[in-house]
C-alpha cells in the first residue's frame, strides 16, 4: 500500500477535483480526499470497512470496439438516492454522508436532499449508525453531526424554520473531528465516543 | 411506487439485460431484477433497506453542453473492488453478492474474484452478515450460503483443489430461498433462520 499520498489500492475512483498533496498538512485536500484516505486506513489497519459508494451512472450508449474494453459513449449524472458512504465498524452499522461549505457562518440545508434525510431516518430506526460530516473550509474544521441531530433542523426547515444551521449550533451539538496522521478525519474516535462510551450526551 | 414492476422510486439503474415480466411467474426475470424488486418491497414495507450499489464507472471525458446537463463521453466500467449489495436488518450489517449461473451441476468459482472474497471475510470478522446468492437458472431455483460456507471451497481452489462448488454440495450446504408474491427472492426469510434463530446449524 502506497500511503500517505491517497494511491493504494483501496483508493477507488481519483476524483476530478483532485489537488496536490503538500505534504502533511491537510491544507489543499478536499474533504473527500481525506474521507478517502482515512478510510484507506482504516480498512489496511482492520479497524473499519468503509467505502465510498461509486458515482451513480445512467449509461445510454455503450461502443464495443474489437480488441479493447467497452467505452461508455453516453452517460448521464444521476442524483444519488442515499447517502455517500457505509460499511461497518465494531458490528454496527455504519452510513454517513459528507458536505463542505466555504459559508463562515452557516451550514446551508441546501446541500442535502429530502430523500437523503428520508434514507438516513430509516437507517436510524433500524439501528444503524448515522451521521453528517460537515467541514467549513474557511476554518478547516471538520465536525460530526449525528443524524438525530440534523432531523429537527431539516423539520424545522419544512415548516418554515430556518434553511441553514448556524456555525455556532454546529459547534455545540456536533463535535470537532480530531485530525490523527493516518486518519486524517477521524471519525471513528467521535463514534467511539458517543455511541460506544456510557457518557452519551 | 409503482410496485411489483420494478419502476418504483428506488429501483434505480435500469439494467442492459432486462427483460420483459411475465406477470407473476418468477420465469424470465434474471436474478438481479428480482433482488432489485425484493429491495424495494423490502424498503417501502420497512423491513430493511438494503441498496445495489451503482456500477462502478471510471469517467474520462464530461462534455458540459448550454442549458442542459452534462454528458458522459468517454468512460470505462471498473471491476467493483466489493460486493453489489449492502445494507442493514434488525441492527445488523448485510453484505452479499448475486451470481447466476446457467450450469446445471456446479457453481464455477471463476464467478467471483479474489478482493470480494477478501472483502467478504473481513466484513465476517467486523460482525456483518455476509452470504452469497447462487441461483440455479436451469432449475430456477435460488440459493443462500452463507460466507462461512464459501469461504473452504474458495481457499482449496487456492491451494489447487476443485475451482467449482457442486450443486448437490450447496444444496446440502446452502438453503433455497422461497418464493414470496412481493419478495421475490425472500432472502430475509433465511436470514431470521440461520442468524437469529438459537437453532443455527
Amino acid at each position: 500500500m502506497r500511503y500517505p499520498n491517497g494511491t493504494g489500492k483501496n483508493n477507488r475512483q481519483p476524483m476530478p477535483n483532485t489537488r496536490e498533496n503538500n505534504g502533511y498538512s491537510n491544507r489543499g485536500m478536499t474533504l473527500e480526499e481525506d474521507i478517502n484516505v482515512t478510510n484507506t486506513y482504516y480498512l489496511a489497519a482492520e479497524k473499519a470497512i468503509i467505502h465510498k459508494k461509486p458515482t451513480p451512472v445512467q449509461i445510454v450508449k455503450v461502443h464495443y470496439p474489437k480488441r479493447s474494453a467497452a467505452v461508455i459513449t453516453e452517460g448521464y449524472f444521476k442524483q444519488p438516492s442515499t447517502t455517500d458512504y457505509n460499511g461497518l465498524y465494531r458490528n454496527k452499522y455504519i452510513d454517513f454522508e459528507a458536505k463542505e461549505t466555504k459559508n463562515k457562518t452557516r451550514f446551508p440545508l441546501a446541500n442535502i436532499h429530502e430523500h437523503q434525510i428520508t434514507h438516513m431516518k430509516s437507517i436510524v430506526e433500524h439501528g444503524g449508525i448515522c451521521f453528517l460530516i460537515i467541514r467549513f473550509a474557511v476554518y478547516n474544521e471538520s465536525y460530526f453531526l449525528p443524524a438525530a441531530k440534523l432531523f429537527p433542523y431539516w423539520d424545522a426547515k419544512n415548516n418554515g424554520g430556518k434553511k441553514s444551521i448556524s456555525y455556532e449550533r454546529i459547534k455545540q451539538e456536533g463535535f470537532l473531528i480530531p485530525f490523527h496522521f493516518q486518519a486524517r478525519i477521524n471519525y471513528l474516535a467521535v463514534i467511539d465516543h458517543y455511541y460506544f462510551s456510557s457518557k452519551q450526551d
